[in-house]
C-alpha cells in the first residue's frame, strides 16, 4: 500500500464530508427540492467574496468563467489592459483575442508583481482601455498580484472593469469584492472551496451589469445575463449541476464554521511554514516578491530536475503535487496548501521533500526543514 | 416519510454504485492516476456510440455540448437546415442565430416526426445547406425523429454534415454513428448514462473534422480540435470533471455488463408498457407518432390540468415527473423511462396516475393500467 496525498494547486482534496454529500440520492433542478439548495448556494458565495453582487454558478470549469468574464462586458474591438505574469496571465490574453479584443499587455517576469503604478500609467496614457485583467494568484508563479493596490486604481475609472481571476485565490487570500471594488471575480470549484472539478463561479458589479447592456460578443451557453435572471429565481439557464452544487453547500458550511478571518490566517500560516521550510534546507521561493498563500513554487538547487522532484514525490512516497508549467518546467516544483489543507499537510510535505531531494544526492540533513515548520505551527 | 421516486427525463435517478464510485478521494487530472479512467472512458463512450470516431467529454452541460457542434464545423453566414419540432428543435436554432448561421427550418407540428422526404426535397432545393440539425428524442414532445432515414439522405451530401442531439435518446434508442454516418452526436451526463448533470459527450466524424479546420467562428472554452488533441493524450483541454468521468466509468460498466442491444430492448419495452398502460385508463399520447423509448408524453383529459397532474404526483406520491414545457404546458405531462429505470418504475408510475387522475375526480378503475403494464413487463 502506497497512501496517496493530494497537494496539488487543484484538484484539491475533497473531504469525505463532501464526497458523501454528493452521494445523495438526485433531485431534479427544475423542483421545488433545488430551490433552497441554490439559494444556500448564492448566499454562501456571497459571503466567501464579500459582496452583495450575484454570483454566477456555472456548469463549467474555472476557465469557463474567464471565457464568460470576457465574452459578456465587451464589445469586438474594445481596447483592455491584461497583466501578463504567467501562464494564466497568457490565458487572459489568449481569451480576450479570441473573442477580438485588442489586448494591450503588461508583461511582468515569472516570479515578479505587477507593479500597481504601471497599471496606473497604461490607463493614463490609454483612456480607451475598457477593462483590466489580472490573477489573484497566478499559479503558475505561486506570486500574488496586489488585487486592493490595483482595484482603488481601476476603480477610479468610470469606463474599465476590474476583473479578477481568483481561482487559485479564492479562500486562500482575503478579497474584498465590494469593498475594493472589483467587478468581475472568477473562482473555481477544485480550489479553495474543496470541491471536485466541474463548476465556476463569477461575481458582477452592477458597473459590469451595465456594460453587459451594450456588449456585442456572441455567446449562448455563457450567457450572464440569463444566468442573472435565473439565479433570482434560484435556477441555473441551463441543467444545473446538481451534485456539485450540493458539495458547495458541504464545503461553505465548512468555511462558514471555521470563519472567513480564520481560514485566511491558516491559509496565510500554511503558507508561511511552507516557504521558511524548505528556505531552511537552502531552497529558494521561484516568487521573488509576494509570494501566494495558495501555493509555494520552490526551485529546485542547480543539477536537479524539477520533474524528477516532482516524480519522486510522487511515484516514490504517494505525494502528487505539482511540477512547473511551460519555461518554468525543470526549474520548479509547486506544492499547494489550498482548501482542505492543515499543519500536517505541511510537515508532511516538507519531510516528502527532505527525503526526496537528499535520495537525489542534495545534502540535507533530514528533519531541519520539517522542525521549522513544526515551530511556525505549535499552537 | 414521503419516499422519493425521479421519473424526469433528466436527471435520471443516478444508481448507488455510481454515486459511491464519484465519492472516491480526487486523483489529479494531469497525473498518471487520470489517464486509465479518461482512456476507459473514452473507449465506453466508443462502445455506446457504436463508433471509431473520437468521442469527446466536456465539462458543460448537454447544451455546451451543441453549442460546441455549432461553433467548431461552420463558418458565419453558412446556411443550414434545422428540423423544429419542439423545445429542443427550437434551441437548435437559437445557437446556430447566436454564431452568425442562416438557419432555414422545417417546422414540425408538436407531436409529429420530421418526414424524411421534407428534408430531402429541402437538401436539392437549396444546394448551399453545410448542415442538418435535428434531434434524436425531442423531450419537449416525446417524438423520436428517424435518425437512421435521415442519415441515409444526409450522408449522400458530401458538403453537409449531419448533427445529433441525442442528449435524451443515447441509450434509450438503437443511434449507430458510424453505420449510419451521423457526423456529429451530443450526449449529456444526466440522462441515460445515469449520471449527475455536469458532463457533455459529442463524437465527431472524419468528414466534420475537416470542416473544422477552415471554420472561422471564434472559440475558445468548446475548442473541439484542441479537445481531439488532448483526447489523444487521454486528456481534456481544460481541467477534467474527474469525478464524472469515474462515475462515467462505473454507468458504462453497467450497461456492458447488460449488453448494448438488451439495454435498448429494455427501454422499448418500458415505453411500450408505459403507452398501452396509459392509453388502457382512456389516455392519449401526445405523440401522434414515432413516440421515443427515453419519454412518454401523455395528454391529461379534458378538463384536468397537465401541472396540477405533475404537482399531485411530486407533492401526494413522492413522483417527480415532468409537466409541459411552453405550448404544452397544462396539457401534458411527461414520464420518463431511461437510464437507471425497470418495471417496477412504470408500475409505480403508472399506479401514481391512476391515484392522482381518480383523486382529481378522472373516472378510471384503479389498477387498470397497472395491470396492462404487468403483462407487457412479465417474464
Amino acid at each position: 500500500m502506497l497512501k496517496r496525498y493530494l497537494l496539488a494547486p487543484g484538484p484539491t482534496p475533497v473531504p469525505a464530508e463532501i464526497l458523501l454529500s454528493m452521494a445523495a440520492p438526485i433531485i431534479h433542478h427544475r423542483s421545488p427540492d433545488f430551490l433552497p439548495v441554490l439559494d444556500s448556494a448564492k448566499k454562501g458565495l456571497q459571503w466567501l467574496y464579500q459582496t452583495k453582487n450575484d454570483v454566477l454558478i456555472l456548469s463549467s470549469t474555472g476557465t469557463g468563467g474567464m471565457v464568460g468574464a470576457v465574452k459578456n462586458f465587451f464589445n469586438q474591438g474594445d481596447e483592455v489592459l491584461v497583466v501578463n505574469g504567467g501562464k494564466f496571465g497568457e490565458r487572459w490574453t489568449k481569451i480576450c483575442q479570441a473573442y477580438g479584443l485588442k489586448v494591450e499587455e503588461i508583461v511582468v517576469e515569472w516570479g515578479y508583481a505587477v507593479k500597481p503604478e504601471e497599471v496606473e500609467e497604461r490607463l493614463k496614457k490609454n483612456k480607451n482601455l475598457k477593462g483590466v485583467f489580472v490573477q489573484a494568484s497566478e499559479t503558475s508563479t505561486g506570486v500574488y498580484h496586489d488585487i486592493q493596490a490595483l482595484s482603488s486604481i481601476v476603480r477610479k475609472h468610470e469606463d474599465t472593469l476590474f476583473i479578477v481571476d481568483a481561482i487559485s485565490a479564492l479562500v486562500a487570500h482575503d478579497l474584498r469584492t465590494d469593498e475594493w471594488g472589483i467587478d468581475i471575480m472568477v473562482g473555481g470549484s477544485q480550489k479553495g472551496v474543496m470541491l471536485p472539478p466541474g463548476i465556476a463561479f463569477v461575481s458582477v458589479s452592477e458597473k459590469a451589469w451595465k456594460k453587459a447592456e451594450t456588449s456585442n460578443i456572441p455567446k449562448f451557453y455563457f450567457n450572464f445575463k440569463k444566468e442573472r435572471e435565473n439565479l433570482a429565481k434560484n435556477q441555473t439557464n441551463f441543467t444545473s449541476p446538481v451534485t456539485l452544487i450540493i458539495g458547495l453547500n458541504a464545503g461553505l458550511k465548512m468555511l462558514q464554521a471555521e470563519g472567513l478571518e480564520n481560514v485566511f490566517k491558516r491559509h496565510e500560516r500554511l503558507a508561511l511554514a511552507t516557504r521558511k521550510a524548505v528556505q531552511a534546507i537552502g531552497l529558494e521561493l521561484y516568487p521573488k516578491e509576494s509570494p501566494a498563500n495558495s501555493v509555494t513554487a520552490i526551485m529546485t538547487p542547480p543539477g536537479i530536475d524539477g520533474q524528477a522532484v516532482y516524480k519522486n514525490l510522487r511515484e516514490k512516497y504517494g505525494i502528487t503535487a505539482a511540477g512547473g508549467q511551460d519555461r518554468a518546467k525543470g526549474k520548479i516544483f509547486r506544492i499547494a496548501h489550498l482548501g482542505y489543507a492543515d499543519r500536517f499537510d505541511i510537515i508532511t510535505a516538507i519531510a516528502g521533500i527532505e527525503m526526496v531531494l537528499k535520495g537525489m544526492g542534495y545534502p540535507v540533513t533530514l528533519g531541519t526543514g520539517v522542525a521549522v515548520a513544526q515551530a511556525l505551527l505549535m499552537d
